[in-house]
């Protein structure tokens, strides 16, 4: 083997979410130098933002450090890294941690929340997409609480105690049974000047069902659950406006609250560089089906960003993890092939199914052979979740957390470790 | 019993630290209303902030709500609250969550980072008397390896991998150990590209010898463990300057560094509206030997901010958990005693010990009845601070880490969740 041998192409992957940890960790073995960059030195498990913005489990556990994931991979290296932009041109990754020439690029940025363009919307209300947001969903929920506690105002108070998520998928169904749920078992426990107060939740969706990528089964038996548990289910609506104090619905209603979680669409994050051409509604990137960008021959999307499109898909495939982990799998293939000359074979989506969880014993599951809801879909989004959950440790705290929740109906993790300032909508990163 | 007897004297604790949450407990069963107010919603386990700080645990599981802690106690109130000023001539304490009239007030506020009036220092250094304070070090650490990984300038990578701990006190030891492990055990796994970098751990004390409360004994074995750790100690010196790169000492050593961690002083955090002459040296209370405060007969202090002088005890006692725990729950029994008319006892410490751990196997405990170092002391050390945790869950979930840690010689906490600004010595409460 001479030296020459060693001078291995390099593939840049921006973003470790589920797509790019996936592609990275298969392109173990390949004859490749990895380099992923992120502007977060952890992965983050998204599917679990809503259990960290209720207090149910701790930051940390859903948060898992990049370079512990490849601590073994001799391939790999990883930067944290902000993109300021991409050069095509000479193929280059401009950041703020420096330049990186590749000879592959692969964009896994992911999806950030969408506010349609409404400025205001955008200023109160709370996204959740990361660990930070969720953080800044749990002050300012507990800091509400105890404002609820204090005023002598009436109109106010019920404005604090109540919480309105618009966005009626997965993650909106499973933050409006997580609120309900702490309304059910903490509020008389914890703040019992509040026992007897009317909080409410409310869910607002687009669509005329609730779960609207699920099976009818599901989206039915999810409003039953929600509905259940006194949440007020409004579908087929549109926000209008959220002035940070109330918010008008395009049917007319009006509601007061200085709670209102968004979770009711999302874009992709297109790094600058990307010429307009390439980005489809929504802000994906078009690829083609092995997740080509079009007009490149070394560039690829995967995951929430990417757009597959096909006369075979002409919608494209849902932004869910099991799509990212699939596309980084399927694309480590294939850029071997394409290394070693050998002919690329297309990406098709094996989809596992979907679940969702509305709360204690509560759930709904859309499997490849059978529909099922409750207790037992319950179970099973646990035990899918749990497993997925990167880190023995993660694992074994989540777990506990989950046991301790399940028996006790409670938890510790109801911190405001951050103070939200509702005036501004920023977090005061000094503690008062 | 008429309505009348229900109208019990309230006593405000300000403060759920240590001292004022065993007061608030110990007065369950006492004929007086408790209100209990605190800037934070959750009681902190202080010892462990430096293990929060070094990525060892979970941040989350050192805080406690406080409402959980006291949801069966009948007479308890609790309002989060930041205390503007007192008014000892109305009884009331003004805060931005309103005023409150008390019967009984009990300053259990705490102390803060002392910077000895030097405001380079208070602006470049990294104090660590919070959760907020223990994740800003946990991201400036983690921050600058990353830098340090990429910098081509050699002096800026030395400065970004050079750690001075100033302050040779339990908290400066433990950091400084909790740093070299994390040079031992991590920087090659995690960071390759640093694996023979020159990481430097400094530990500076302004006594002649470090853990200057403890014995000999101890203060003699904990310095010889950090040098074997490759601690560069440095004591009966003190710090003249730091302005964000160069730190002075003033025996001529010029050290290079981003990263500065302050644990060399404290002061107590008297609320506005105490008047001087109630406050000593450190900005500590003066209270007589039940924890009166110098010229009121129903305003108390127990704890850090405390400074019980008595012509036995002139120098008051140190600032530890054990002191403030004592003091409340013996005010406790002196607050019962002033309401019922009986005679009050005068406050005495009952030392039971202190220990220091400066690594895996590796403490120091200086008991009453003897004193030993090495694994025993560590092995004690964990034990008394497991116990010591609120809640089962903390206890397991630090329980968990300790043991994964020190299976693996690794955790999964270290997570840059709010990007700490080194320019402005600020964090990024809006993920980048």
């Amino acid at each position: 083997m001479n030296k020459q041998e060693n001078k291995q192409p390099r593939v840049i992957i921006i973003g470790g979410g589920f797509g790019g940890v996936q592609l990275a960790k298969k392109l173990k073995d390949a004859p490749v130098d990895v380099l992923l960059l992120d502007k977060h030195n952890y992965h983050t498990f998204q599917p679990l933002l809503y259990q960290v913005a209720t207090g149910a489990i701790e930051a940390d556990s859903i948060g898992f450090p990049i370079r512990r994931i490849f601590s073994r991979q001799k391939n790999f290296t990883f930067h944290l890294a902000s993109v300021d932009n991409i050069d095509t041109k000479t193929n280059t990754v401009e950041t703020d941690a420096g330049n990186y020439t590749y000879d592959y690029l692969v964009i896994a940025t992911g999806a950030n929340t969408n506010f349609f363009g409404n400025q205001e919307l955008e200023h109160y209300a709370m996204p959740m997409k990361n660990i930070a947001e969720a953080l800044n969903i749990r002050s300012l929920m507990l800091q509400n609480l105890e404002k609820a506690l204090v005023t002598s105002d009436k109109a106010e108070r019920d404005a604090l105690l109540t919480f309105v998520i618009v966005g009626g998928g997965p993650t909106g169904v499973e933050l409006a049974g997580a609120i309900s749920e702490l309304r059910k078992y903490i509020l008389c426990k914890d703040y019992p000047g509040l026992c007897n107060a009317d909080m409410k939740v409310y869910l607002v969706e687009g669509k005329p069902e609730l779960l609207a990528a699920m099976s009818s089964e599901a989206s039915l038996k999810a409003k039953q659950f929600l509905k259940e548990m006194d949440v007020s289910i409004h579908t087929g609506v549109h926000v209008s406006s959220y002035n940070g104090s109330i918010l008008k619905i395009d049917d007319g209603t009006v509601i007061q609250t200085r709670n209102v979680l968004w979770a009711a669409g999302v874009k992709g994050e297109v790094p600058n560089g990307m010429p307009e051409e390439t980005v489809a509604k929504g802000g994906r990137l078009i690829t083609d089906d092995i997740n080509r960008i079009k007009g490149y021959s070394n560039i690829f999307a995967i995951g929430d960003v990417s757009f597959v499109q096909t006369d075979a898909n002409p919608a494209g495939y849902p932004g869910v993890a099991q799509v990212a982990l699939q596309q980084g799998k399927h694309l480590a293939k294939n850029l071997r092939n394409i290394i070693e000359g050998k002919p690329t074979t297309p990406f098709a989506y094996h989809d596992l199914g979907t679940m969702a969880t509305i709360g204690r014993n509560k759930a709904v599951a859309d499997l490849k052979k059978f529909k099922f809801q409750g207790f037992f879909a319950w179970l099973l989004w646990m035990f899918v979740h749990l497993l997925s959950l990167a880190g023995f440790s993660n694992k074994a705290i989540v777990f506990l957390n989950w046991a301790i929740n399940y028996l006790t109906r409670n938890s510790d993790n109801r911190l405001v470790i951050r103070y939200f300032k509702t005036d501004t909508m920023t977090v005061d990163p000094v503690p008062r």
